[in-house]
């Protein structure tokens, strides 16, 4: 019956799509949020997780069992969702996802919207509930499933199945958090809950805010327009303090590590030791340029050892906590860029560095995994290509690299309990998405499950990738060209640049239409070229070609892209009279920055939610890569755009969320003042009640409002 | 020699236009703020000020003196400011006005920057200074000059010449304010200190607003944006509370009147007896529907009586103090519109009405003061047409008017202490300024001095004035119609229609080009027209005019302003095609009102400050035209513009400015939120750090962006 519904829903889908060969894509089908965008968002109709050496699919609300993987078309039908929703004495809502064991257990953890609770596949009965609490957030089941500790308001609790609740913390004061992630969610934090291995301890962030100054957002949705505060330590000013607390779920106490002074310094990549006795914690100062490995006992709260430090001019930044290896509580894996790109070093915990695992001009994504004997360990790489992700494993004694996918693409995976096989998740430019099984001794791939290409048949316009050198004439930058689907080369087309540019990203790569979006498609279907470039100061490329822009932001990356000007104007069928950049958040910045750097280039810029100067911006990332402004005024100074609000030539556009949190709307406040001061006009709009992105139905309004700024300016001009 | 310097001014004035017949005027030039905007603004070089019976001519800072009115040439010249400056024993700082006495005493009160004094004229020497403290404001001399008055942040203060100070209150709650102006300076209130007529007492008002709900302002300007509250009361919601109290400068004791419940009442247009020993207050109910004058005595704050009751089923709305009749404290002027216009009522004190003093589909729009005997009173009236404002004077016995002038025009007066004499200062459509002196027994007009046409000798737009007929096809509106100066009837000119349209207002008069401002000139060099008409529900037209839009605003206005659309486009020379709109204030509200009511009439708007639903707006003004939301749901829904944003389809342009205490930001972020919910596009523009108007020379920014607009989106498209 499981094939038989594919079949229909296929022949239904290319039957509708032969029709409508030059069919004209809207926003609302293009753009998430779009009443009709999950109809033309690649889907892959099967997802699929490791169950020890089973594998476990889930199509909809049904799990299906592989119990061979060497056989995946013999899967046997396990249970629905609903039923397990049925059998809950006292319902906690609607199932959205199950969590398999990795060991094999066929005990799951189900996640319902009022609570989460344990589950028996093979006898079919529930184990146990944990409500959610009313306006409770950040659960965490122990790994022991037998607490759950969450987060009300600021305070921290624990819960156990029988409904029986501990507060971890009693704290009043809403300046201070207990048990949410910290430091702005910089340094890979994105949780403030750590349980030990076995469960019987918590380790968690306590984050004093008392001494940060308030930014005041506003609500006008309230009968009484009002005000909510946010706490936003400002480049060079007051920042937050941060403590870590490790609560005994025995004897319900806390305890302190003794984490010491300076306290503003940053306390992050928190991991336990596999015995559950020492916590390690990785500390930076300020200044973000010296990383202190820092163990401490778990039980007192005593500083143990610096395991070792790493320094750097510009700045360092840890994103992986220790990862012991498999069955080896003395050997760990450490992920550092100290030698220029992302490689795994192998310690031992006494500090002492056994092995550098990889080496090479290239980068270390992401961890997988060890295989059953932690011999080998699984990653994934930017080898050969940064466009690409594929899926490698080192061994540890031999130091021998394999790649075990074939094709390229953006690759992760997931591996089963022996190590044995691994689920390969992947998309390339011209495939939407597919998940292949691989066997990793013969290196064999089976197709499991693969999405259609949601424009079917139609004429679509066209993804090109290539390469232009960067401003220092030795750099290959990567870009996508879009062309409109019915192409003319003698014609003279006018061009959208879509720029973001900052650190921590990466905009050209070889997944799906080479990660070309919904707008793009949009813009090149109004018969504008689109084109995308990585410039100097984004990531995956290593440290020199990340921090070249360091303490002077914007200023290489606008050369950069005006690189990519220069190359798009020696394309025969670009109107350079006729080119407009649109970006958002550090895009925002480098379209204003690129419109008042190289004026005259752009008629028409689109800048959403954008920084104008960076003291306006946070401690955390903006000191990493700023310093603070006493340090190095002369570079805020050179990154500002309040300073060159006077150069306005083009049509520009400023677009912020009135409540954006992130970058603050002082920004764009500031900015207009600068420009009504030296007597420019850009214009602006404003999305009340958003933050700094407009999510949900808006965002179609959003791109209807860009998309009319580009038509405005530049087509009927 | 004064005669030689303006004599020398003329020349060169005219010598440098006629060699720039054909000048196209700057925003600078025209827009006040502007760099250029004092050299084409026309400037009366002489002002005037009655001292008893003789006429004190203040040119710059040198003062002469007329003594005998019948002979104006024959002048004395008595002091230069600076004189008085240099005379301080301590620095006040720079002098920049005189208030001469109106009994003709040689002493001056003189105002500088830093404090206030006495100066006696004859003998060139000072009698007293008073230094304003720090940061104090409201400064108000007692009229016997013995005490300042002053508040500093919410408290009131007296000091003497000698800089003693007594604190009239001692608050700390910052929500309670007192001896400033209350209920939002409506009711004519624009001050919240009223000395007795002896200075022996002094009333005071105090406002408690701590039960007044905050709106959020938010200063950008800061390192960090910080919130400045300010006590907004929306319609509906609770009102603030307002006492009146009595300060005795003998005792230093402060009595409080009896103004009992309830206690969200109008305490109003506070005035002494002539003895000092009652307070008048006319006292409104919260519902504005009735008015009550009642009397309190300053001793003991007991209430007295109430002499009489003034009901009306939409509203009353006194803005005039009584009026004792000069040397009969028997007797005072009443100022209502009880039998549909503004007149003038002859009362005694027991509360009985000896007689209406003057009649007639026309208004008193202004009282100017008793002649000496106390026969005949002064006051200036819309008799014969509601486009002049004429001097005229009634004998309280005869009841017979006369009146001064002879020129039509917009006239005010200043009256010599005998009577016999007055300055006639006015201007009209084709007279950019002057000030006559008028013998009131001959009717003999004597020119004393005449602002230059700042425009010159250049061909300027004209300026037309003309009536079309109201939606109820019977009453006359009047607008004025710019036309460009060079104008070829057989040509199609695009239109801007400048709008305000609410109460107390009137936009179209005979003064200096009918009123029209520097921009309306600067689209006309543009090639627009340019039209401007007061529609039913603005003011000096009676209350029926006005009160027709009673509890649903918007509507009215609106169908009177498609009148005027209508005339627009039976002109042979308007292009219906393009024609846009702006107005701010209730002309924003009017804008977008207009936009949407009657969609596809305007191709262009530019609303600034606008109000977009009536329960935004404060209690004073929102209740009194709409009663509250409770009482009125229906009302509320009709003039809403937030649930028509849907009905959008020209280009609109929102202005606002974002710490606006007045029409709080609240209107326009809930109007964009309404409009992206409804897929339609209005765009933005914000002044940072501005309020409800945009001052200084930003408001040259601000016009060179609406007219940014309309060239945008009427030409060209």
């Amino acid at each position: 019956m499981y094939k038989q519904v594919i079949f229909i829903l296929i022949l239904a889908l290319s039957g509708s799509l032969s029709a409508q060969q030059d069919k004209q894509f809207t926003l609302e089908e293009l753009i998430p949020g779009g009443k009709d965008y999950a109809s033309f968002y690649p889907r892959i109709p099967v997802q699929y997780q490791w169950n020890g050496n089973s594998l476990a699919a889930i199509r909809n609300d049904s799990v299906w069992m592989i119990g061979n993987p060497a056989r995946i078309n013999k899967k046997t039908f396990i249970i629905r969702f609903n039923k397990i929703e049925e059998g809950m004495a006292d319902s906690l809502g609607s199932i959205s996802r199950l969590t398999f064991s990795r060991e094999g257990s066929s005990v799951v953890q189900f996640h319902a919207t009022g609570g989460t609770g344990l589950y028996d596949l093979k006898t079919k009965t529930h184990l146990s509930f944990f409500r959610y609490p009313e306006q409770s957030d950040n659960h965490l089941l122990s790994p022991d499933h037998t607490y759950l500790a969450f987060t009300k308001e600021n305070n921290l609790y624990v819960t156990d199945k029988n409904g029986r609740e501990w507060p971890v913390s009693d704290e009043s004061n809403s300046g201070i958090v207990y048990g949410q992630a910290v430091h702005r969610n910089e340094f890979g934090i994105n949780g403030g809950i750590f349980w030990s291995p076995s469960g019987r301890k918590m380790a968690f962030y306590r984050m004093d805010e008392t001494m940060v100054s308030d930014y005041p957002l506003v609500d006008v949705s309230a009968r009484v327009a009002n005000v909510k505060n946010s706490k936003y330590p400002m480049a060079g000013m007051t920042s937050h303090r941060v403590t870590i607390g490790v609560f005994d779920t025995t004897t319900k106490e806390t305890i302190w590590l003794k984490t010491g002074e300076p306290d503003d310094h940053y306390l992050t990549n928190i991991a336990w030791s596999p015995d559950g006795k020492s916590v390690y914690v990785a500390e930076l100062n300020r200044a973000q340029n010296r990383m202190q490995l820092n163990r401490y006992d778990a039980s007192t709260g005593h500083f143990d050892q610096t395991l070792f430090e790493e320094n750097h001019s510009a700045y360092v930044e840890p994103e992986n906590p220790v990862l012991f290896v498999k069955g080896n509580e003395e050997q760990f894996i450490w992920q550092s860029r100290r030698n220029g790109y992302n490689h795994l070093y192998l310690y031992d915990i006494t500090g002492k560095m056994l092995k550098q695992l990889t080496d090479g001009t290239w980068e270390v994504t992401e961890v997988t995994g060890f295989d059953e004997k932690g011999e080998h360990l699984y990653f994934i790489s930017t080898l050969p290509s940064p466009l690409d992700r594929h899926i490698c494993s080192v061994a540890l004694k031999s130091g021998r690299i394999t790649q075990h996918n074939t094709l390229p693409g953006m690759h992760t995976a997931m591996l089963s309990a022996s190590g044995r096989y691994l689920t390969d998740r992947y998309t390339a430019h011209d495939n939407p998405g597919r998940i292949d099984l691989i066997d990793t001794s013969s290196g064999k791939a089976t197709l499991l499950s693969r999405a259609e290409n949601p424009f079917g048949g139609n004429n679509m316009p066209t993804v090109e990738l290539g390469r232009v050198k960067a401003a220092d004439k030795v750099t290959d930058l990567y870009y996508r060209l879009i062309k409109p689907a019915v192409f003319d080369a003698l014609k003279k087309y006018p061009v959208a640049v879509y720029v973001y540019g900052g650190p921590h990203s990466q905009m050209v790569s070889n997944r799906w239409r080479y990660g070309s979006g919904g707008w793009e498609t949009y813009m090149a279907q109004k018969g504008y070229i689109v084109f995308v470039m990585d410039n100097r100061g984004t990531s995956y490329r290593g440290s020199a070609f990340e921090q070249v822009t360091h303490r002077r932001l914007g200023v290489v990356e606008a050369e950069d892209q005006m690189r990519g000007v220069e190359f798009l104007k020696s394309l025969p069928y670009v109107d350079s009279e006729r080119m407009g950049i649109h970006g958002w958040s550090y895009g925002g910045f480098m379209t204003i920055n690129m419109l008042l750097r190289y004026p005259g280039v752009f008629r028409v810029g689109v800048a959403g939610g954008p920084v104008i100067d960076w003291k306006y911006y946070e401690v955390m990332y903006g000191e990493r890569y700023m310093d603070t402004p006493q340090e190095n005024p002369e570079g805020y100074e050179e990154s500002s755009l309040l300073n060159k609000a006077d150069r306005l030539q083009s049509r520009l556009l400023i677009i912020h969320g009135d409540e954006d949190p992130t970058v603050v709307m002082q920004h764009t406040l500031q900015f207009l003042k600068a420009s009504i001061g030296a007597g420019t006009h850009p214009d602006l709009f404003l999305y009340p009640g958003h933050g700094h992105n407009m999510t949900g139905h808006d965002r179609v309004h959003l791109h209807e409002h860009i998309t009319r700024y580009f038509e405005d300016f530049i087509r009927k001009e």
